[in-house]
C-alpha cells in the first residue's frame, strides 16, 4: 500500500472512528454475540489477492463491532473502567504511523527517552519522590511477575547465574492477601516458587484489607522453621471491593526479613492523582516497586501499564542481555529499557500518554476523577436509602459493591444465587453491564463507575435498572 | 476530546503520516541525536492545562522523527527487517479507535475470535498442519519464556501447583546452541532454571547450525548424572548468520528425555509462506511449539509475535487463573487466551493482521519475499566476485554477512576492528544502516535486506557504499 492509499483509507478510518465513539452510547452493552459467531463470519481461506478496503471496513462494522463489550460506553460498569480516551488514541495513531523499532536506545532513542519523560511526569503527578524509576510494560501481570523475578533473584544473591531456584537450600514464600488479584498468584506459579510457598494472608472481614498481624505470625512462623520470607504484595484497590491493605505496616512487617515489597495498584492508581485522596497510598514510598495501569481508570489506551522501581541497578542485573549484535558506543550514557524487563522490542507505548496528558492536561483529567467519585457516592447513598440494598464494603474511590436483599430470604446459598440473577438481568438488558463477584466466599455485585462517557444522570438510570431488576427476579 | 476534535486531529494526523511516509527515504537511517537530546526537548512540568494539538505535531515532527532510527527507509539493513506496512497500520488504528478490552471471551468475543481466525490463517499459509494451536504475544522473548515455562512444568509434572522449582529432585537442563538468541538465555534465568544448567552447545563452523552429535552427548552426560533435560530450542534462521538448526534432528535427540522442543523462527519464520523454501524449516512438525514473528520481515507492525503450540491442554494448566469476576456462562465454550500466556489483558492485536493479509494479499506478500532474497543473492553474488570480500556465511535467506580483507591485513584483532570501521563509515553516511556482529568469536557485517521499501537499486547503492566506506577506512 502506497503513502497515498494509505491517506485516503486513512481518512476513512478516522471518520469511521469518530462515528464509532459518537454512537457507543445506543449499543448493547455487553456483547450479545453467541460462541463462534465471529469467527464463522470471519473464517474462510486466507485471502490471496489484496481485498477492496471497503470490504474490511463493513465486516469492521457488522462482525466486529456487535462482537465487543462496548467499554467506552456510559453505561459500562463492569471489571474496571477501562478507558481509551481519544487523546491517547491519536497518540497510539502517531506511533503506529511512525513504526518505530524499540529494542536498544540507539533504535528509537526518542522512544527511549519519551518513556523516560513521561514516566517521570507520572511520577511527579502522583506526589512520588525521584528515587523511583519508571518504565511501561503491557498489564499489570507483568509487572508483578517482573517484581516478582526481581524479589525472587535479590532474596537468593542472583541464584539465575548460578543454579536458578533448583539450587536453593529453603525455599522462598510470598505473601499476600486472600483479595489480591489473581495475577499475583498466577505470577509466583510462573516465577516458580510454587504455590505450597504462597501464603494468602487473610483480611478484616470489613475493610477486606490485609490482617497485618496474620502477616506477621505467617511470616516469622516461616522464618522459624528456615523458610525464607521473599515477598509481600500490598494491594491497593483490590478487584472484589476496592480494598486498601496498610502498605506502611506491610513494609516494617517485611522489613527484618528484607522481603520485597511491591504495591499492586493497578486500578486504583490514577487515584494517586488526587492529592486530596492520596492518604490512601500512604507508606508506598518505602516499598521496592509500586504498578498502577493509566489504561484503566486514567484512560490511556490499553496498554499502559507502569511499574516503578527503586533498586534499577539490580533489575538491570536480573533482566539484561547483551549480545553483541545490540552493542553500540552510546551504551554507558543511555537507558536500556531492554533490560527493565521481559520482551526485547517494544512498541513507543510512551506516544499515547504523552499525547494524553498534553492534550488532555493533568486538570481535567483529576476533574473527571473526582466526578467519578462523587457520582459513586451518590450511588452507594442512594442504595444505603433503601431498607432491602446493603453497600457491603467501604466506597474508598468509584466502586460500588451491593447486595439485594429480598423480603424474607436469609439462606446464604439463595442470595448468593439472587446477586448473580439481577445482575445478568441488568447484564441482559444491554442497556448497562455490572460485574458479580465473590467476596470471602460470598457473591455481591460490583458497579465500577469511571468509563470515560458516564455522566451523574447515567448511574441514575443505572441505579433505577438495578432496582428493577431485582424487584423482577426476586420471589 | 469529543469525536468531532478527534475528526479533525485524526485527518491531519493521517495526512502527517502519509507525508512521513512517502518521505522516509530522504531522511538519515541512523538517528543522529546524541543521549538526552530527546529527553532535554520534550522534558519540563508535567502538562497541567491542554496544549493545541499542533504544539504537539511539531514537537512529533521536530523532536521524535529525528529522534528515530529509520526502520521504514529503503536504506535500513540493520538488526532485522521491522517492517510496519501500511496495511497493518491501519489495522493498528481500528483496534486503537475501538478500544476493546481483552480480558475474557465475553469482554471482547471478536478480539478472541478473530485473534484464532488469523493464527489459523497464517498456519496454513506455513503449511503447518491443524495440531497447532495459535496465540499472538507481544514479542519472541516472551513466547520463549512462555514456551520454556510450559517445558519446565511438563517435566515437573506441574510443579508450580507444589513447591515449584524450588522442591525439585534434580536439576532440569536446556539446550540451544552457541548462536541462539539472547532471549533464549535470558527466558532460561528467569523460568528459574540457572545458568549452570543451560547448555550452549557447540556448532558446526560453516554453517553455525547447532552440532547435532554435540546436543546427543550433552543431553546423555546430563541424564547419566541424574539431570533432567527439560527443553531444547532450536533456532531457525540465528540472529548472528541466519543459520538453521535441523529441527528433525533435534526432535529424534529429546525424544528419549521427553524434553520440550522449541523452535524460535523469530525473523525467518516469514520464509515459510514461499513453499519453495519450506525445506528449511523440515521436521517442525515434530516440535512442541513454533514461534515466529510477522512483526519482522513479513511486515504487519510490532508487536505481532506468533506462539504456536500443540498441547494446549498443558499450556493452559500452566497459566489460567479463574477468578470469580472473570466467570461467565459461556466459559466452557470459549477460548480464553488469558490462560494462554503471562498477561490478564490484551490489545486488538489480530485485527493488524487482519487487515494487513486481507488488504495486500498473501500472493504480494510472498512476492515482496522473494524480491528480498532475490537481492540477497545479487549482493552475495557481487561480493564474491571480488577478492577482497568474503561471504562469511551461506545466504540461506535475506541476510548477507561480510567481511572486507584489506591487502595485507591477516592478524585477526586488525581484521576484526576493521569490519566495525567500515560499518560505522557506512551508517554515520546516513544513506543506510548495517550491523556489525560478533559470531563464534569474530566481526563480521550484517547485511539484513528486506525492508518493505528496499528494492535491488538500494541494495546496489549499499553495496557502492560498503565498498567506497571498506576502501577509506583500510590501510
Amino acid at each position: 500500500m502506497t503513502p497515498e492509499e494509505f491517506r485516503v483509507a486513512g481518512h476513512e478510518l478516522i471518520d469511521w472512528i469518530a462515528d464509532y465513539r459518537a454512537g457507543v452510547a445506543s449499543r448493547p452493552v455487553r456483547s450479545e454475540v453467541t460462541p463462534g459467531w465471529v469467527a464463522d463470519a470471519l473464517r474462510g481461506a486466507p485471502p490471496e489477492m489484496p481485498e477492496p478496503f471497503h470490504d474490511v471496513m463493513r465486516d469492521l462494522r457488522e462482525v466486529v463491532v456487535p462482537g465487543v463489550t462496548q467499554t467506552q460506553s456510559p453505561g459500562y460498569f463492569a471489571w474496571f473502567p477501562s478507558n481509551a480516551s481519544l487523546e491517547s488514541v491519536l497518540g497510539d495513531m502517531a506511533a503506529s504511523g511512525l513504526g518505530a523499532l524499540g529494542i536498544t536506545w540507539q533504535s528509537a532513542p526518542a522512544l527511549t527517552e519519551m518513556e523516560q519523560v513521561v514516566t517521570d511526569w507520572l511520577r511527579e503527578l502522583c506526589g512520588l519522590s525521584d528515587v523511583w524509576h519508571g518504565a511501561i510494560h503491557d498489564t499489570a501481570s507483568t509487572a508483578c511477575l517482573v517484581a516478582l523475578l526481581a524479589a525472587r533473584e535479590r532474596a537468593t544473591a542472583l541464584s539465575e547465574d548460578r543454579g536458578g531456584l533448583q539450587a536453593e537450600p529453603a525455599p522462598l514464600t510470598v505473601y499476600a492477601s486472600t483479595q489480591a488479584h489473581s495475577s499475583v498468584s498466577k505470577g509466583v506459579l510462573l516465577a516458580g516458587f510454587g504455590r505450597d510457598n504462597l501464603r494468602l494472608v487473610p483480611v478484616d472481614p470489613v475493610t477486606y484489607a490485609i490482617d497485618i498481624d496474620a502477616l506477621r505470625r505467617m511470616l516469622a512462623d516461616d522464618a522459624a522453621v528456615g523458610r525464607r520470607p521473599a515477598a509481600v504484595i500490598a494491594s491497593l484497590g483490590t478487584t472484589g471491593t476496592t480494598a486498601f491493605d496498610d502498605v506502611t505496616a506491610i513494609v516494617e512487617a517485611a522489613l527484618p526479613y528484607d522481603a520485597w515489597v511491591h504495591v499492586d495498584a493497578a486500578m486504583a492508581g490514577s487515584a494517586m492523582l488526587l492529592p486530596e485522596h492520596r492518604d490512601l497510598f500512604a507508606g508506598v514510598e518505602g516499598a521496592d516497586s509500586f504498578g498502577w495501569n493509566p489504561h484503566k481508570w486514567m484512560g490511556t489506551i490499553l496498554d499502559c501499564s507502569l511499574l516503578y522501581v527503586r533498586d534499577v541497578e539490580l533489575l538491570i542485573r536480573v533482566f539484561s542481555t547483551n549480545p553483541s549484535y545490540l552493542r553500540a558506543a552510546s551504551d554507558g550514557e543511555v537507558t536500556q529499557y531492554k533490560d527493565w524487563g521481559i520482551p526485547l522490542g517494544r512498541r513507543f507505548r510512551a506516544m499515547k500518554l504523552w499525547f494524553h496528558l498534553r492534550l488532555a492536561g493533568a486538570d481535567a483529567i483529576r476533574q473527571r476523577l473526582r466526578r467519578d467519585l462523587a457520582n459513586a457516592q451518590w450511588l452507594a447513598g442512594a442504595a444505603d436509602a433503601e431498607a432491602d440494598w446493603e453497600v457491603c464494603a467501604p466506597v474508598a474511590l468509584q466502586t460500588v459493591c451491593l447486595r439485594h436483599h429480598p423480603a424474607g430470604m436469609i439462606n446464604r446459598a439463595a442470595l448468593d444465587a439472587h446477586q448473580q440473577a439481577w445482575a445478568e438481568r441488568v447484564n441482559a438488558s444491554g442497556r448497562a453491564f455490572v460485574t458479580p463477584a465473590q467476596v470471602e466466599g460470598h457473591w455481591l455485585v460490583r458497579v465500577s463507575i469511571g468509563a470515560e462517557a458516564t455522566q451523574l444522570d447515567d448511574v441514575v438510570h443505572l441505579w433505577d435498572l438495578c432496582r428493577e431488576s431485582a424487584r423482577a427476579v426476586s420471589p
